[in-house]
């Protein structure tokens, strides 16, 4: 598709949903994809923890037929391999994870990469590295990942935000009741799990995500 | 270094270790494995199941200068994406793992890409997945891998090394005192973890191993 601005790929940003096998609690996790993408997920990452490489492969099979129907990105988590094979449009890379030299030399130039910066040392590896975007926090404190550091809130996130002029998704517990404020300290979308793929109803959850978030950048643009 | 004929490719995995931090108990891996090398491994495989990709990058490209200059091939387990950063000599692919097309369309069409194989169905699947060799076992019980199948003996070695002309090496608790077993049952080598990366004297250890496979290989050849 060629490489997106950064404008546009902010855009494609706003609802980002993280897959789950262990938030989707025994659900189909294609089926609960597609749910997300009926409620308006821009972007969807492939990421996995208990399942093998080649399983890997084959959902994100799945993933990438359901995205590209969608018009979302299908992003990768950590595995540049599974990414190539799928055909993703990126990789999000932490900072414990590949380097992102080594996702453009496989995945070549277009690819999309993703860092993931908690504090202003890690923006700025993240950034000279070369990353495309940033997930940024926890904004809020969660339990989906342990090893997260601390809540960094709204505030920690307008401090990291006023650093760099990439994309930046906010993550860590963000929900429909609290994305308004991630929006607010600069933001281009919020990326979730257990808020869309653990809610009961993915797709009213994915909706109400995709609504505040559209609600909130009206209203920072008014501003 | 160009596609290596099944003939080579067998002698070059005369001995496999495969490394693994667990085992190492605490030692430095990267001591280890030069240990090894000097006592006489020709292949060495990064398994490592505890380390983020970052720095398994940067420990597997150590483990490259050491196989360089020792001559030993390098392999790196399930993670295509880290072969290739690191330019390792192949990659070794389980049951579970990645498809091999994958891994040659990353790494190349001379890239070294084994299967591990513990029954003629998994053998079958290997073969017509073009994998370059196969671990064949576990040949005897094992620890160090709970998910291993039963142990196939010398015995299921011998069975699966008549449907293949791909090199074999057995793997499942190898030791000194039966590799000449698992030679003269068929295999080009030996792969081991424990018997040589989880000795106190990791050189002699590797030495020991690597004149009992010889020892083996000249009787198989007398006889």
């Amino acid at each position: 598709m060629g490489k997106l601005s950064r404008a546009e790929l902010g855009q494609r940003l706003r609802l980002y949903v993280l897959t789950d096998s262990r938030a989707a609690a025994g659900r189909p996790l294609v089926d609960l994809v597609a749910a997300a993408l009926e409620g308006g997920a821009t972007a969807i990452q492939l990421r996995e923890k208990v399942l093998g490489g080649r399983q890997q492969v084959e959902l994100g099979r799945v993933l990438r037929r359901l995205t590209r129907a969608a018009g979302a990105l299908l992003i990768v988590n950590d595995r540049v391999d599974i990414a190539y094979a799928v055909e993703a449009d990126g990789v999000h890379l932490g900072q414990d994870d590949l380097p992102p030299s080594v996702a453009r030399a496989i995945l070549g130039s277009d690819a999309i990469i993703g860092g993931s910066a908690g504090n202003l040392d890690e923006l700025a590896r993240s950034v000279a590295e070369g990353v495309d975007y940033l997930g940024v926090g926890p904004v809020y404190a969660t339990t989906t990942k342990p090893d997260a550091g601390e809540p960094i809130g709204p505030a920690g996130l307008a401090q990291l935000r006023a650093r760099t002029d990439l994309p930046i998704v906010g993550i860590g517990a963000v929900t429909a009741d609290n994305v308004g404020e991630v929006i607010a300290a600069g933001a281009d979308g919020a990326a979730v799990i257990g808020a869309v793929i653990g809610a009961e109803d993915v797709r009213a959850a994915a909706r109400r995500l995709r609504q505040a978030i559209e609600e909130a950048l009206r209203a920072r643009t008014a501003m």
